[in-house]
C-alpha cells in the first residue's frame, strides 16, 4: 500500500453551469424580466455581502460555445451554504428561464507534496489565503476536472511518495512559469463528484489557458497520468454586463 | 476456476435520486402545493411506522449540484416492497414535479472475507444489526457505486481467494480508522444493476468522504482493482426541512 | 482463423422495456384510462392464446428502479411477428402513456458446446423445448447483455475451440448448480443488436440472481472474457395485477 | 509508414433511421394523416423514378425494437443530392411526426485487397454493377458501422500490405460462402462520419446475418481488428404497406 | 520532461452546429419566417463587412445527416467577440427554431514541427495568411476534434521532440499531396475543449476528404497516436441559397 499525500482543505466549491432559454425569455413580457434580472443582481449583492466578510467568493462568467450560456463559481465554508444558494437560485425566477448544463461538486485544496513547512498550517496566512481566496476578476476563466490514471503500467497510486513528489514537484515548476499570468484554483473532488480534482484557471489573456495545459500534457504527470474531463472557457461577467447580457429586443 | 466469496445478505436497497422540476411547481396554487408535501409527508409517516417496527429503514438527503434535488435510500425484505414503494411515490402529487435522475437497486451485504465466526451468522445480533441497519440521520451522504477491475494483469476475479483476503483485510483496516467518524453500508449489486456494488456512506463531517475514499484510493484494492461510477454528495433533510425545502414564494 | 461454434436457433425474441409517463396517466379520465387497461389486457389475452397454441411465448414484468416501469418480453417464430405485435402496442392507446425505455432484439440459442447428441437435433424434443419455451411465470425477472471480450490477451475469438470448450463447460457446471432455482434462457444477438447475446433469468427467489451471477464471474469465461451491459431485475406483472398496477387515485 | 489501400468509390450513401411519434401521429386528422402518407408516397415514387434511370437507389426498411421505426437507405451520385432529399423529407407533412433516431454518411466502395484485375476499373461491368447498385428488395436489412481497430498489439493501420490482403482475403472466404444468401454492401465513411466504414446486408433469411457476423467474428480480421457500432435489423417496407404500416384507428 | 512544441496562434474560432425545428417553422406565418430569414441575412452582411476589414472570417455550410442541418464557422481576434457572435445569434428569430446540436472553440495554430524560418513569424506574409485566413468557398466541408494519444506504449507525450518532428514531417508530406485539393485549417483546442485540435477541411471534390483522411490513418502519427471524435460532412451554403434552403410550403 502506497502512502496518500496529505491534503488542506478550504472552502467547498460550486461550480454550476446554466444554459438560457432564450425562446421563452424572449416570449416574456419585459417588466416580468427585468424583475427576474434585479432579483438575480440581488442574489449577487447578497453573495458580494459575504465575499466583502470574507465569508466565501464568487465568480460569473459567460461560457463560449454551446456547452452553457454561464457559470456561477461559488466558495462557501459549508456544504450545507452551496446547497441553499443552489436551491435559492434554482426558485428564482431567472431559474425558470434556465436549464441546468452541468455542475461541479469539490473543496480548495493544497496538497502536502508542495506545502512542509513546519507549525498549523491552517494558521498560516499564505495557506489560509489559498484556501480561502477571493476569486479575481481576470478577463477570462478555465474549468476542467481530472483524475490520476491507473491502468496498466501507468498507475499513479501504486506509485511510491517519493516519486509522486518528484513529479508534483516539476509539474509546480511549470505551474510557476505562469506567474502573474494565470491563477490556478486546484479543488478536491474525492468522495464528492465525478473526477477527482477541479481546476480553475483565471487569466486576462485567454491564450495562456492554452499555453499552460499545453505545456503540461508534456509533463509526466500529466502525459502519463492525467485523464481530463470537459474543457469549458468563458470571459468574466461583471455584474455591470448581466443587464446587456441578457437584453433582448 | 476462483473460489467465489461467500455473502451474507440483508435487506434489498432502492436508491432514488430525484430532480425537482421548479418551474412548474412554481406555477401550481399554493393550496394544491401542500397536499402534495402533505401526501408525501404521509408516506415518509408510513416509512417511520416501518422503521419502528424494524421492518425496513429510509434515508432522505438533499444532493448538492445538479445531478439531483433529493435522494430516498429505502431499505425492505424484500425486492417487491421496494417496487410497490417506488411506484407508490410514482403515483403521488409530488411525483407529478420531480424527474427521474438516477436510481440503484442493491442488497445490503457482508461479504466471508472479513467475517468467519461460526454458527449461523444471520442468527448473530452484530451481523443481524448490520444486515437489517437503521440508516443513521447524519448531516451527510455519500453514494457510489463500483466494480472490481477485469482488465489485462489487473484482473480481481482471476486472483486466488487467499490474495483477495489479504487486500481486503488491508482495505479494511483503512475503514476502521474512520470508526465514529463515517458509517459505510456496503450493498451488492451484482445482477441486479449496473455495477457489482453500492457504497454509502454516512458521516457528520462531509471532509470525511473525502479523506477516507482518497486514503483508500492508495489501498492496492483500490488502486489496480477499483473502478468507480458517479459519486452523488448530500445533506440530511429532516422531515422538518421537507416543508422548506419545497417552499416557494 | 478460429472454428466458430455452431448455435441452433429458436424463437425470435423481443425485450420491450417502457417507462410510464404517470402524471399524462393521472390527468387522463378514468373512462379512458379504463379503455387502454382493457385494450391492453386484449393484447395480452391474444399473446396468450398464441402462448397456448405454441406458436410463441411472452412475459410481463415490472422493472425495479428508474430505467424503466415494466418490460414484454414476447417470443415469436419470425422478426416480422415481433414487429407487428411492437407496432401494434405503439398503435395502442396505453402506448400513448408511455416512454420508449430499452429494447433488444435477438433469438432463442443454443450453442453446441455443450450439446452434441447424434440426429437433426430440430427433432429432439428436449432440444425443442429450449429453442421454444413457454417461458415461467417466476416471480423475479433478471435481463442482461453480453459480449465475449476481444482485448489484448484476453480474446475470445482467438481462442482454440478446444479451449473455449472446456471453459464452456465448467461455466455450465456452475449454472446447473442452480437447476431447479434459475430457469435462464440464452438469446444470441449478432447481427440482431448491440451485444453479441441476451441472458434471461427468472426465479422465484430474487437472491439467486445475484448469487448465480456473482459465482459466474469468478469462472475464467466470465472473468477474463466477460463484457456485460446493463442489468435489469423485475417482479412479475400477472394479468390479475395490470389492474392494481396502473390504478391511481 | 504503412501503405494504404486504394479504394473505388461510387455513390453516396445516407442511412436515415426515423422514430414516429405515434401520439401525435393519432391525434391528427385522419385526412391530414392521409395527406402526409400520399406525400411520402410522392417522395418515394420520385425515388423509384430516378432508380428506373439508374442515377441512384434507396431501400425502405422497418426497423425492429426501439431504436427507430423505420429507415430509409438512399444512394446518389451527388452528397448535395443526399442533402437536398434529406431536406425534402424534413420538411414534408409526414417528417412532422417522426423523430431522427440515427444517420450514416458514406459511399459504396470497393477495396483493392480483393480487385486487382487491369484496365480502367470504372468502366468495368462488374465493378460497376458493385460501385452503382441497386438495392435488392430482400426481406430484411442489417446495418451497422465498424471500425478497423489502433490498439496496443491489435493495430491494422500499422500492419503491412501483404498482412493486411492475407486476412482480407481469408475474410472474403468467408462471405462468398453466403453468396446467394447474403448481399453485402460497403460504404466507406472515413472523413464523413464516426466510423471507417458501414455495412449493410440483405437477406430473405434473418438468421443469415447471425450466421454470416457470428462466423466472421472468428475471423482474424474481425476478432482482433473488428470494432463494432450499434446493429439495426428489419424488415422490408414495400410500398403497399407502408400505408398499413402508418394505418391508425 | 518531454519538450512542448511552441505554437503560433491566429484568430480564435467557433463551430456551431444548429439542427433546425421544421415543425415549429412551418407552423410560423410566412411574414414572421421571412422576417427571421432576412434578420439571419443581416448578420451574415456585418460578418462579411468585417470579413472584408480582413477583421475576421467565417463560413456557412449545410451538414448531411441527422448530426445537424448547418454549420456556421466563426473566425475572431477575441473570444470575446466570438461570444458576442454567439449571443447574437440566440437571442435572434431565427435562433427559436434552431436546436444546438455542437459547438467548438479553438485558436487558430500554427505548430513549430514544421516551421523555423527566422525573424518574427507573426510578421512573416505567409504565416499572416495562415493565422488569420479568409475560408474559402469551397463545395465542401468536413470538421473532426482530434487528440494525440497517451496509452500504454502508445504515448505521444513522452516521446523526444525529434521522434515527433520526424512523424509530422512525415505527417505534412502527405497532407502535401492534396494541395490545390484540400485546404486544411487546424486550430489548437487544449485548454479550450474536450479535444486537443479541430480538423476543419475544405474540397471541391468531397471525396478527397476521405481519401487524405484514409491515407493519413495508415500514417504512423495517426494509426498509433491519433484518436478521432466525430465527423461533420457538409454542403456549401452560399448566401443566395439561405433563402431556398429555409423556404417552405
Amino acid at each position: 500500500m502506497s502512502e496518500a499525500a496529505q491534503t488542506l482543505d478550504g472552502w467547498y466549491c460550486l461550480h454550476d453551469f446554466r444554459t438560457i432559454d432564450w425562446t421563452t425569455w424572449k416570449m416574456t413580457p419585459s417588466d416580468e424580466r427585468q424583475a427576474a434580472i434585479n432579483e438575480f443582481l440581488g442574489l449577487v449583492e447578497k453573495w458580494n455581502k459575504t465575499q466583502a466578510e470574507q465569508q466565501g467568493s464568487h465568480a460569473l462568467y459567460t461560457i463560449v460555445g454551446q456547452k452553457a450560456d454561464f457559470m456561477m463559481m461559488i466558495l462557501r465554508p459549508t456544504m450545507e451554504e452551496l446547497n441553499e444558494i443552489e436551491t435559492e437560485f434554482n426558485k428564482s425566477k431567472l431559474a425558470e428561464y434556465t436549464i441546468p448544463a452541468h455542475s461541479y461538486v469539490s473543496v480548495v485544496e493544497l496538497s502536502n507534496y508542495l506545502a512542509g513547512e513546519g507549525g498549523d498550517p491552517y494558521q498560516n496566512p499564505h495557506v489560509r489565503a489559498r484556501l480561502y481566496p477571493e476569486l479575481p476578476k481576470a478577463n477570462h476563466v478555465c474549468f476542467y476536472p481530472m483524475d490520476k490514471r491507473r491502468q496498466g503500467n501507468d498507475n499513479w497510486y501504486m506509485l511510491s511518495m517519493e516519486d509522486r513528489k518528484k513529479m508534483m514537484y516539476s509539474h509546480g515548476m511549470i505551474g510557476r512559469q505562469y506567474a502573474g499570468k494565470v491563477k490556478q484554483i486546484i479543488t478536491g473532488s474525492v468522495g464528492f463528484d465525478d473526477y477527482e480534482w477541479g481546476v480553475t484557471l483565471f487569466a486576462d489573456d485567454v491564450l495562456q489557458f492554452k499555453k499552460l495545459v499545453y505545456e503540461m500534457r508534456f509533463d509526466e504527470v500529466s502525459a502519463r497520468y492525467g485523464e481530463f474531463g470537459s474543457f469549458f472557457v468563458g470571459n468574466l461577467l461583471d455584474v455591470d454586463r448581466v443587464q446587456s447580457f441578457l437584453d433582448v429586443k
